[in-house]
């Protein structure tokens, strides 16, 4: 019997997602506990993670119930650290290369969707920086420019964590361009949907496609609810 | 025969100095490159690193002269990529745990290393931030809470990445505090280093001597030299 492993998560949350796509594509059994964002259950940070972040697991320990966490489970935060984790933790999982250069592929590809995509992305929606639409679309080049061509994954021939690190990125650029969602004046979510279809982007393009089209992320994904919550967070004032 | 490993770096540079503390304290063959900051040979971006930054590492291929790369060996970039492919590549020089756990504490280590104290650290030697001091100080209370007591490591029982990652961040702020140098208001750094003495930071210091006493420290860092660099680099106008 393996050990136990629940993951505390939140459904509009990006670098939740991460991990509940990389559980359910490595088919590892888990428990899930959604946390309200804006009305976090006590117990979470006095018991899972201090600091009170989604997403967070816990392994090992007792068969409790999520709302019921064990001292002797371990608890791990930091969802970068957390796919690596269950990478480590289930070899059978396949969700990452077992060569040294082509795991070191999976890092570089991690590392430049949480730097290189990650902060414009931020920026888009935020409305934090007048220049954001551009750097978004140079982030994007970026990223495209790690693809192979005719890229079915990040890397390599099968789903890693890299896979899992970037789709809740292209979920949410998805609901950005189409229904204009963010604080980036008006338009410029569609504009930017209408440019990504240029062919310039074309290999982008098919790898997110790939990505969203999997089941995995189809029964992760909930459009309704995620769009419901970024329309909220990142209203136009 | 192992494949050769090239390693470019710049003495200046932390993101460097983390690189060349983990294949020495591992002791992995390797050759050294130094790569002046502001001066730099045109092959490293035409072949080892085409967006020109320290530090990078060829892997693999005919052992060849560092000023002549061949397009045969593996390139790979990023400073925590790099730290990963060692600790994945030389597993003999124990440089990660085996277990998960251990390791998503190393990572976790690193993690703040990289986010909590890079930023204030930064923002401090930049002058970026007003409150930069204040961050900076919250920052090295929260790398302080990680440890173990009377920690020897970062974590477990022997030299990890986490250490090699820490290591080049505390002889900078010995930098910054010894000779004030840094953007910041004169007198900053001084203080920096009176308040560190405090028992509140005792577990932090001991830890941070520790780790800048090793032989392997001693050697990678010239005092002198990174001094001189960052009087330059980060001079007050």
């Amino acid at each position: 019997m393996s050990a136990q492993l629940t993951l505390y998560a939140s459904k509009a949350s990006p670098f939740s997602e991460k991990v509940e796509l990389a559980l359910r594509e490595g088919n590892i059994p888990h428990k899930y506990f959604e946390v309200e964002l804006f009305n976090k259950p006590a117990f979470f940070a006095d018991k899972v993670n201090l600091v009170g972040k989604v997403p967070a697991i816990t392994y090992g320990g007792p068969d409790v119930s999520p709302e019921d966490p064990s001292p002797l489970s371990a608890k791990l935060a930091e969802s970068n650290v957390i796919l690596e984790f269950i990478a480590d933790a289930y070899p059978e999982a396949n969700l990452m290369p077992t060569d040294p250069i082509e795991r070191a592929k999976v890092r570089f590809f991690i590392d430049a969707t949480n730097t290189t995509l990650n902060t414009p992305a931020f920026a888009w929606v935020r409305n934090s920086d007048p220049d954001a639409e551009e750097k978004l679309l140079k982030a994007i080049e970026v990223v495209q420019n790690l693809l192979p061509e005719n890229a079915k994954f990040a890397v390599g021939d099968s789903y890693t964590i890299a896979d899992a690190c970037i789709t809740p990125y292209f979920h949410r650029l998805l609901i950005n361009t189409k229904h204009d969602v963010g604080r980036f004046p008006e338009g410029s979510g569609t504009r930017v949907g209408e440019l990504l279809e240029a062919p310039k982007y074309a290999r982008f393009m098919a790898y997110l496609r790939a990505m969203v089209n999997r089941p995995v992320a189809k029964e992760v994904f909930n459009e309704e609810t995620v769009t419901a919550a970024w329309r909220k967070i990142f209203a136009r004032s």
